[in-house]
């Protein structure tokens, strides 16, 4: 562990995943106590719904399902609770341990070996990840400029995308922060759905969709060839729970289905997570949290001059101006516990991206940045 | 669903699974009431640790990690408590949602699409599933006769191991019942060593081994090519919790980590399930009653005349003489609620596997199979 190169993920030959340390190991990294560690780098809510609680007590206890047993394989209510949370049949979900591993159902169903996806960069660290696994191709096509927006390059997408088994969007989207302007995800699935074969199979990552709505989800019914996914990591604060969720027509669904494990959510989780999409409300009064802390973030880290990308979700684009800039920043963060996300090469190699957390801890992040180079 | 054909998992074409029916599905299908439905299908313990509900509770409360943050991406509390627990280095160590993802780890690790695996069949259905989903080739080797007690023929193994990617092996063997007599894993596994390039990867699932040691996990030293596979989801009493693990050295676990899901674990479930290897005593108490219930449930099933294979596990294995016979037994059962596991086409088309359950429930069962063909 040398510390700061392992705050990004790293790539090896055999298509696998260096993950983001554990706060013990950064803690080792940098010499301080593992609970002075502050994790900016993984997008979570700083908070956990208040009723969690009350719904760990009542999954542990009959009626519950005991935990001797297998979960339900079909996860009935949980799917049930995602269909009357989303407004999609129960007949369109398909459940996963969080939404990376939904993610990777889709890769595993849509991508065959020598197979081809397209991905718009940059994005979510995952898609490639998973994309080699499948020993497929990945072609990536960038996004405009953080002066624009970092835009979809909708023309050359789509020109990618023709005859690709896959295409990988995320939106909003990770790192970037942004969110397409309304109606571009609809005209770029229009004319890929037009293409030879009905188009790859798109699969829409909404894991900040709660963040900068309206979701995909309610245009599945016009699109055979779409999968919109969704997490309970973000804004339900949910993260350590793993449930995730895909929701697809019937028949793309059922091929999802075919792969999907038996039982990869644990019983508890599975409880949780239905009780947290019944409720709701947290999530919606989480974002709006987030959403005013996040602007008064931007402002505090402005005012000590940092350039700070727009964003839509619940986290930072933090642009340093350079490599070197970037990685002395983020050095002086993690000195302290405070643990920003980096990308090595590629286009944001010289910016950070910080989670939007409590307010106490943003200020303490904003001081640290403001110290300069102690 | 048709009920009775549902009992038994199927293949499609696109290398999925039928699952298990859940409770709600077998009810639905036999017009009785879900709270009827008793698994004699899964092998599952009848029972949960005494300490699970305080273990759930210290796992929901500061100072444990809060679930709006993700789960330590390297498992370490979890790993040092399977570490302590069977006594293999904690580099040693790759755990999983159940054992069932360390064998998918295993398969993505270790089976390249075009590969070849072997098998000694009659076993757990989800080899040829995960084999399949790999778009590899699996070859079967088939066990000896019943009246033998199953037993592997490690030279037909041998000669079909030479040269594959990957060797299964479950030992206990699930569905038979039976284990190998001392030695012969050992034997077999020196014999595949000494061959080209020290021979394929051989994972011996071990989902049974508290029911009837010793494990091979003390011979994983000895073994550059074996994948010990573990669970927490029989004799622990905690299918439900999703926890299991894999042990190999430390080059071919380097291979398998790299290709673990970062997060597919539940924090809750990782917490509960170190809890449960660091007590410990129930996994022995539990494997000693489910033990002794299992002679006697055999004998009441004999004593009604049925035939049933000897068993060192916690479920046995009934020869009902035929497939119709099996089938017209199934029914009868099924229409209680007693959910029994039927195997479709193949050696065992004729036998019925009941999980050891209460002394009341399998009571209910013997009574069930008394009644004849009401």
């Amino acid at each position: 562990m040398s510390g700061l190169a392992d705050v990004a993920p790293r790539h090896d030959e055999s298509a696998g995943y260096q993950w983001e340390p554990s706060d013990a190991q950064i803690a080792a990294a940098w010499g301080i106590d593992p609970a002075q560690v502050v994790r900016f780098d993984t997008n979570t809510s700083p908070r956990t719904p208040p009723s969690l609680v009350a719904w760990i007590g009542a999954a542990a206890s009959p009626p519950a399902a005991p935990l001797n047993e297998y979960p339900d394989t079909t996860y009935a209510a949980l799917t049930a609770a995602i269909s009357a949370n989303t407004g999609a049949a129960s007949s369109r979900v398909v459940v996963g341990a969080g939404a990376d591993e939904v993610l990777d159902i889709a890769a595993r169903t849509f991508l065959p070996p020598g197979g081809r996806a397209v991905v718009a960069t940059p994005s979510y660290g995952m898609y490639p990840v998973i994309t080699r696994q499948r020993h497929a191709a990945l072609v990536e096509v960038p996004r405009g400029s953080a002066l624009d927006g970092f835009p979809l390059d909708a023309d050359r997408l789509a020109q990618a995308a023709t005859g690709a088994d896959l295409l990988w969007l995320c939106d909003p989207n990770n790192p970037t922060g942004t969110v397409e302007a309304p109606g571009v995800l609809r005209a770029l699935l229009d004319r890929l759905a037009a293409g030879p074969g009905g188009g790859p199979v798109v699969v829409v990552d909404e894991a900040y969709r709660e963040f900068a709505g309206p979701s995909l989800v309610d245009e599945v019914g016009r699109f055979p060839r779409l999968v919109v996914v969704r997490t309970l990591s973000k804004a339900y604060g949910l993260a350590g729970v793993r449930v995730g969720y895909g929701v697809a027509q019937e028949p793309l669904l059922a091929r999802l289905s075919a792969v999907r494990p038996p039982g990869s959510i644990a019983t508890l989780s599975a409880a949780i997570g239905a009780a947290a999409l019944r409720e709701g409300a947290f999530a919606r009064s989480n974002v709006a949290a987030i959403g005013l802390e996040r602007e008064r973030f931007r402002s505090a880290l402005e005012r000590v001059g940092w350039h700070v990308e727009p964003s839509v979700t619940n986290f930072l684009l933090l642009d340093a101006g350079g490599p070197g800039e970037a990685g002395a920043a983020a050095a002086r963060l993690l000195r302290r516990g405070f643990v920003p996300r980096r990308f090595g090469a590629g286009p944001l190699r010289g910016h950070l991206r910080i989670t939007v957390r409590t307010a106490d801890q943003d200020d303490r992040l904003v001081a640290a940045l403001a110290e300069g180079t102690t």
